[in-house]
């Protein structure tokens, strides 16, 4: 498995810095965000370091469509029954500010306009 | 091929109504919003009709696995190398508006603040 021990989503997954785990599978760890922007606010990262979705996308194509899934069976175990939204930001435009790829799964209300 | 003929999606898929398009697999569609939100603002569709993401996501992972793929495939071929968003909204609590599943590519320049 390739981590990258300064990056702090590698240390969540290693359990090297506390975290509320909420679902963990062979290739994939989720956990609540320390600072929610929604009621229900988790991330949901492959254990494997990938600064970005482009890089996972290129190294590991199943495992990129296993984060997807997996971010859908948690907004289903959170109970978002009334809905949700999934947000992943990439690079410096798409306001991303962990190299670490990770799916945001927010809901628990109503969680605004789209961008 | 699964269609529902009053989605609006679906009639974008089948060229009833008109839509720029950007990309074309043999499963999924991307063409511009119409009321785009950022500079490049793109939807990226499966040509099948599911309504959301966890109906798509029971009823066939390996379509969702291609829409994710696909989303940042646009993102690339867009030339969002300074980055860009992906958000899919689901439920009313989502803010999902049309209830044909479909990844929003935000970027083309600063996307704003996560939620």
């Amino acid at each position: 498995m390739s981590t990258d021990p300064s990056c702090v989503f590698c240390r969540v997954v290693a359990g090297e810095l506390p975290s509320t785990v909420v679902a963990e599978t062979d290739r994939t760890l989720a956990f609540r965000d320390l600072h929610p922007a929604a009621p229900v606010h988790v991330l949901v990262v492959p254990k494997d370091h990938h600064p970005d979705l482009a890089a996972l996308s290129d190294a590991d194509p199943a495992l990129l469509a296993g984060l997807w899934a997996d971010a859908v069976a948690v907004a289903r175990s959170e109970g978002l029954d009334g809905g949700y939204r999934l947000v992943v930001n990439t690079g410096a435009d798409g306001g991303q500010t962990v190299f670490h790829v990770h799916v945001h799964v927010l809901g628990g209300g109503p969680v605004g306009t789209l961008a």
